[in-house]
């Protein structure tokens, strides 16, 4: 029993694989990534969960922002919009410098999953960062304003607009990125975690790459869910109001029905009334502020899943 | 009598350029230019030349450095050079914006002619600054160390090898922009200019697309070049090297008899012995580090011009 594999969305996911990271070798983590949020924009490819998880895991994340490089500069962004460019997505300037490299070495031909563990290498970093996939699944939000692609929703519309359903296209001719299903489904494995990302934007696309649920389920290993509800609501985000939207009552229950096939354990927050959860669970305190928290919350998701597997 | 039209390459030309338009309605003027330069680098299209001059004519050149923007700011390199990323050309974050937009542009097939008009535009430029061609040109350089792109021979290897020979791949193939040929050649024109760029390597590119050495030589206007030879020197840059290697006297006759067939009159510093030249010509005070001095021999040239129509 060695690795832990943690499928991931992202900030909320990432303060989960840091934390894990601060009480385990790195070295024995797995995060496979969403990338259904992954755009083109100005022709530069962009995938904000592996970045955020770069970001967060090498230090260089900005927490107080909670998204993007610390100490960041913006002169690109200043110049572009005095040019007229599109200038609804922040590019800061160090960002920036991922986004060129990982466009120019796609144009190359260079699989994602490589230039991502290229990254990871130049920056140190212990953990395995695997996108779900190396293929293209784009995450459509359909809304009463029509569907928008996910950064169109998420950061141009800010959330706002009425969610009617969420569809990842690409993901049905999509292969899981090398590593993925062999990660997930070997059986010295110490758990599989899935993170408290946003289940229906952030792990749906993850799970809807063929061959991931179905490793899941087959998986000799407890997988553990961290849930994403406190005290009745989402920390941070559209979850919970995305979830009233779908007609989901925002509790951990409907969190354990949707992972139902997938999941043995959910961890869920202290602060929740007891409800019957039709699945074996653990309480926590599950929010994340400080590193501290991370490795609690972390450490917590670990026990439940030596609990289950005793 | 109404506009001038300048063949231009990078920072001299691009003085002569700003001179001009202070001395006479930058609506009037045209600049055709060198596009030999232009590289991809890390999948961006970069143009140097062109570059140069839009950011001169906006007052946003880095005058000191002779390249590049004004209080320029470098988070992007300084994040690629952390990722391994090559760093030889230095880009920095505001120049970004302009490689950014010109290469997402170009990719959706906006001819490059369209793509600097908007960007003229968008800074309020007035004058006109037309690409030589919206066809691809690289001006490679052959050297002891082998055949050289233009930047890896001036930027990466500081113009160190030492030149055999200059050639324009794609030349041939290539076709002026719109409204090149028909600036050239309109007989309304007050004169038609060589900015004292270097002839080889700068403006030899300019006249290596089909076409336009033929409109130099048909325009009924004067066609005047600068000299880019001062105390028998070249100002800066590579140009009087390049000439020694090449086996050419650095001297005005050497500039005159390289024009002969294309131009009508030479401006010549004033700093240097007279000596017999095959072209009609004028003597100045050349050299251009003040605003003044631009507009000086800005007025220098078109006089010329104007001896020669009388």
């Amino acid at each position: 029993m060695s690795r832990v594999v943690v499928l991931t969305g992202g900030v909320g996911g990432a303060k989960l694989v840091l934390g894990l990271s601060r009480m385990m070798p790195p070295e024995d983590i797995v995060a496979v990534v969403n990338t259904g949020d992954d755009f083109v924009h100005l022709g530069l490819s962009i995938s904000p969960d592996i970045d955020t998880l770069l970001y967060t895991l090498s230090g260089k994340a900005n927490t107080a922002q909670g998204w993007g490089r610390e100490n960041e500069s913006w002169g690109f962004l200043a110049a572009l919009r005095e040019l007229g460019g599109e200038d609804w997505f922040a590019l800061g300037d160090g960002d920036l410098a991922l986004h060129v490299l990982r466009s120019h070495a796609l144009r190359h031909g260079e699989p994602l999953s490589a230039i991502v563990g290229r990254l990871a290498r130049a920056w140190d970093i212990g953990t395995t960062i695997l996108p779900m996939s190396d293929h293209p699944v784009a995450t459509m939000v359909d809304t009463d304003e029509g569907t928008l692609p996910f950064q169109r929703y998420f950061v141009a519309r800010r959330c706002e607009p009425i969610v009617k359903a969420v569809r990842f296209e690409g993901a049905q001719a999509a292969v899981p990125a090398p590593g993925v299903l062999e990660a997930i489904t070997d059986p010295t494995n110490k758990a599989v975690l899935i993170a408290p990302s946003n289940p229906f934007l952030s792990v749906d696309p993850v799970l809807a790459v063929p061959g991931i649920r179905e490793a899941l389920v087959q998986t000799t290993v407890p997988v553990v869910a961290v849930s994403p509800i406190i005290g009745g609501e989402a920390v941070k985000g559209p979850t919970a109001k995305l979830m009233r939207e779908l007609g989901i009552a925002v509790n951990h229950r409907s969190i354990a029905d949707h992972y139902r096939d997938v999941i043995d354990g959910l961890l869920v927050d202290e602060r929740d009334t007891p409800i019957d959860l039709p699945v074996a669970h653990a309480f926590a305190d599950t929010l994340m502020q400080s590193l501290n928290d991370r490795i609690r919350v972390a450490r917590a998701a670990i026990a439940l899943a030596d609990a289950l597997r005793a």
